[in-house]
């Protein structure tokens, strides 16, 4: 059976509403892809770059394929991935490439197969479903592919359409890496994520003072220095051409401290006195901060909720972070960002996006907070969500209360570089036909659908992340 | 383009369930309309009321289109809402309904939106969506129906052939307009709603008491004085019509206190000591007072959980109550509840109206409760969850655990009068429909599908109300 | 009007799609049925038995159809619920029927309606929808059917096509019906089920262990020699068949606690000084030392999670437990089973399988983790989730994350046996239609689909049970 893409796909088989998202679809397909925030690792997009193999393209960055496999009982070390305690691991990238075909089937029904199926026939010619037979064949065929020019990752950045590429990137990056690339004319830039330097309990704070100290150049020694160096650096992402910082915390627990508990919570951190509860205590203060400085240097604020990171400690001793073991909790985001929203829900300049892993807040709490401040937007279904039915369920929920002009748009979310036009695409279809059975209930008109249509793939991103605009220039610096 | 009613909003695309939606649909359009629950003013049903302007009936009053416009920058000023603190707003309607038909499109998807074309086309005949450039001619010609007799309050009151209108009162209201409506006729009822008196800690809260005092002619000075008026109050309502009382409370937390701890807390409140955790306290308590008196005098009891009201403290400052920033939060129904099931549970008399902004509580919780205790009813989908999807939701997740006949029907729960028939219509439509594809999926026949669209619109309303019966007339009076 | 079943029911009313879970269906309505959590009375399928009338079979057992009745104002007495106060109770079974077919019309919608439907009109041949005027009729010709040899329990069984049915039995059953069932070739197995051994607050807890001590041959005096005793139990259940064991808490709360705890909350509870507190405690133990013994014997460890049971107290009094009055509470699995996963959520031979009674955690908390832990698997949508949309809401929240093969198949968990075909049949009639809808949307290929359905079916609860492996053999006994 010959595997390619059915020019239906995401669509409801009813008849009416398949021609119609076909046609909203049709509207949206060819438009440019944005993409703020990314987790690919630029340096792969220098000149020179070349993807290693189709092992290491496809299958070690995707913790969405680690984590299935590893369920269904391969050991992360089948998959060739990198010990740190000195067990034996896969080298062979052709036994890890085997190992996963043998078990695509595991994958039906997931948008992880979705995504690879988009890949796979779209952007490298397969055209037989991987199986434990025509495994190796198929390494054959796409080590040929990416040994050519078109296949490098500068080619397919280009065909992929790509408008603009938000990497996410440590508060401390020199982004020397970025200023390369902007040189040389492609549209990369940086986001500030300071979750490291939050981090007091961690073992590895003091050398993330040190380096923060280093490149900003301001000898961190307390709070009010560590604000200083964090404002350096804040106004040295956006003259590299960031518009936007990223945050992530267990909770939406928000809690201003005062100026001397802040000071001794850092000399504790400093002391190497802290514990896990401390770094809780300075991340809820830490992001009303941070949300202040988006206040007067106008860089969007992310604020990604609700995942325990490494929640399985023998695989986080073994293999390190992201490997797949990240379990979403509850969250109440009504109560815990009260604090902040109290400060700054009304503010002209600040801009603060919240992704959610607990569904349940949708609709009870995200859509009436965002159809009401004026500072909120909602990002896309995140993570566990960015699927087909996450997706619908997302719109089902959002819609009604938020109406479409007080969300994010989409983002791909990915260290999965090749699987960008592919969840783009996803959410471009799934919008169409979700947008397409409010027009056949009667809901909306074909103009309306179509306007939303546009905004969902291209307008409300590119609003949301400050994108369309002119360069924001600090006109507070680090002065406060 | 013509802006017109499609008559098969709201059905699903495919033709067989479209077809079975419109003939179920038509089975029951022209039943009248029965409004338990409502926010609307008696004063403007008086003889000789009229509509003030377009503005005033259709943007002011209604928090759905205040709190979405806001959301997107428009403050709430530029609305024309009164301040309370000096600073200017806009006194010129045409300015604000000019404001509000230039972002019509952001009611793209939401059920304001809908329910605004139901009014603006169905009710006063317009034929274009509002835009910028039509808002002014929009506005003559609404201004011009509202000088109408055909459009005073009373006319349109006959045309939504409303069967029953309750309204929400303050416990020591006097109830004289009531008294007069239904002299005149109107098949006005009060309802029963004692919050204001539950909130020691509120400054305004010993005038609260000194009203109480007046209007029931018991002194009221401790804690059983308190509860003697208010027995006062309900027989008072009671005789003028009223089948049900309504509460509201952030969490449906209950339990018992002793005497003496709410004879202490009751004279906090007269002192001027009392704080917002003694108003939660007694508010745990005093539901569970008020479902034995309605164990006693058989007023149907409603109980809306789960709002965090006046969320945006500067809005609240500078507006007052009641302008959308209000925020749902998550409940525990089964153990919150558990104190007064308890103690009536089972009770022949007593009747439980229960409303969530939690939907997780849908098929978790409520089903369940209702599913088993007699004395409950599942209230319908609530505030933010009025809506097309919200609705769909609902039923979903509701009747299979608790059937059809443990459900109260519809209410409108709207200050915004001319939406009335709008809200009933999307319900009949919504529920139709929704009905349409248990038959289609072959979950239930057709003669029960009849049955149950009779109930959703009419017959569970009724019932759940008590409107149907012949008045209760309280046989224990303020004796316990 | 004749009652009958629609060949199509549970599909959609879309041609496509309905042809094509019409399609899957026909490949996978023969399977045999596997049973691998039962609440049935194995007595009831020694040779000799019968069952003694209509209501004994269809409506005394059921505890969908008791809540329901009740909640409409039936007393249970008036159902003919044995009192345990000296309360008269209904002796006529016919009384008894005809309230039940008078309130037939209270099933419309439910999962009850249509297990009814499926059991009156395929099993017993039933041509009428049940009401007041033919109630008498219907009983007649039930009666009549259950006098003949072809409508014997064992004849049912059979006709059923039940491959294994896995009953749930006390720890400290001696299992000797089990046996006689065995010898007569009967494909019957026990469940190991310990909970009332931990429930160290219950005046009958002293009586429990009394009869462990008794069956196991171990004097059970402290918390060690309890250990062993319930490792004893464990091997005979095997050695009778038993390849699982089923545990409830409302709570996914799971603590070591240190030996000396142990010791002392056990000789509390001896001396009958022990509260609910602490059972709680030590049921959060508990479950870590069944999982340890899991991992060493090899049966398979069900939890069921979120019931409060016996919540009206009124109706536990008088009728004990198991009428229909438990109600379901939020969990939070990613911590609560945290220090069990820490321990042994990598074990090789471990399979835990998880059933919850709050939905919010298929997509936030149990489908990730199933996606990841290898030891786990989730389990049917359980209890008031056992319906069309409950199963519909599972699919759509589950498989995305955790794919086909993390799921454990469906099980009735029914005390009704005459509903069990009923439920399979729902459940395949449910995953075809749903798999249809997958393909019709080009998400899935029909191969995909097709395997998925036989998975579903049949495949997935075979081996999650391991009920297709050979009878596992404890190779450590009870010497933890």
């Amino acid at each position: 059976m010959t595997w390619s893409l059915d020019p239906y796909r995401c669509f409801s088989a009813q008849p009416a509403q398949r021609e119609l998202a076909s046609e909203l679809h049709a509207g949206v397909k060819s438009l440019s892809l944005v993409c703020p925030h990314s987790h690919v690792d630029p340096e792969f997009l220098l000149s020179a770059a070349r993807f290693a193999s189709p092992t290491e393209l496809l299958v070690q960055p995707d913790h969405y394929i680690l984590r299935m496999l590893y369920s269904q009982g391969v050991p992360l070390e089948a998959l060739g991935l990198p010990t740190q305690d000195g067990l034996p691991y896969e080298q062979d990238g052709r036994k890890v490439w085997q190992r996963f075909c043998e078990r695509f089937h595991l994958f039906a029904g997931t948008p992880t197969g979705l995504w690879l199926k988009e890949e796979l026939v779209g952007v490298f010619g397969v055209d037989k479903k991987p199986d434990s037979a025509n495994a190796q064949a198929l390494y054959d065929h796409l080590e040929a592919r990416l040994g050519q020019p078109e296949y490098s990752p500068r080619a397919l950045f280009q065909r992929f359409n790509i408008e603009v590429l938000c990497t996410t990137d440590d508060a401390t990056d020199s982004l020397e890496t970025h200023r390369r690339l902007q040189q040389e004319g492609l549209p990369i830039r940086p986001t500030f994520r300071p979750d490291k330097l939050l981090s007091l309990h961690n073992p590895e704070w003091p050398h993330q003072l040190a380096r923060l100290s280093q490149v900003s150049g301001i000898p961190v020694v307390d709070f009010r220095s560590f604000l200083s160096a964090l404002a350096q650096r804040r106004q040295h992402f956006q003259q590299r051409g960031a518009t936007a910082t990223d945050h992530g915390a267990l909770h939406p627990h928000i809690e201003r401290l005062s100026a001397t508990e802040l000071e001794a919570l850092f000399a504790k951190g400093l002391g190497g006195q802290a514990e896990a509860t401390d770094t809780a205590r300075f991340t809820a203060h830490m992001l009303l901060e941070f949300a202040h400085m988006s206040a007067e240097d106008g860089l969007v604020m992310q604020l990604h909720i609700g995942s325990a990171r490494n929640h399985n400690p023998a695989l986080l001793r073994r293999f390190g972070y992201d490997i797949g073991a990240d379990i979403p909790v509850w969250a109440d985001w009504t109560r815990g960002l009260k604090p902040l929203l109290d400060e700054l829900g009304n503010h002209p300049k600040l801009r603060l996006l919240l992704f959610t892993l607990d569904e349940s807040t949708y609709s009870r709490e995200l859509a009436p907070l965002a159809g009401h401040y004026p500072v909120l937007r909602l990002g896309p279904p995140w993570w566990f969500f960015d699927s087909v039915k996450g997706m619908e369920r997302y719109l089902d929920r959002v819609v009604e209360t938020a109406g479409f002009y007080n969300l994010a748009g989409f983002n791909d979310d990915t260290r999965a570089f090749a699987s960008i036009p592919a969840r783009h695409e996803v959410w471009r279809r799934v919008s169409c036909n979700w947008l397409a059975a409010q027009v056949g209930q009667g809901l909306m008109d074909l103009e309306e659908a179509q306007e939303a249509a546009q905004q969902l793939a291209y307008g409300l991103v590119k609003s949301a992340y400050r994108l369309g605009e002119p360069a924001v220039v600090s006109t507070a610096g680090g002065a406060r």
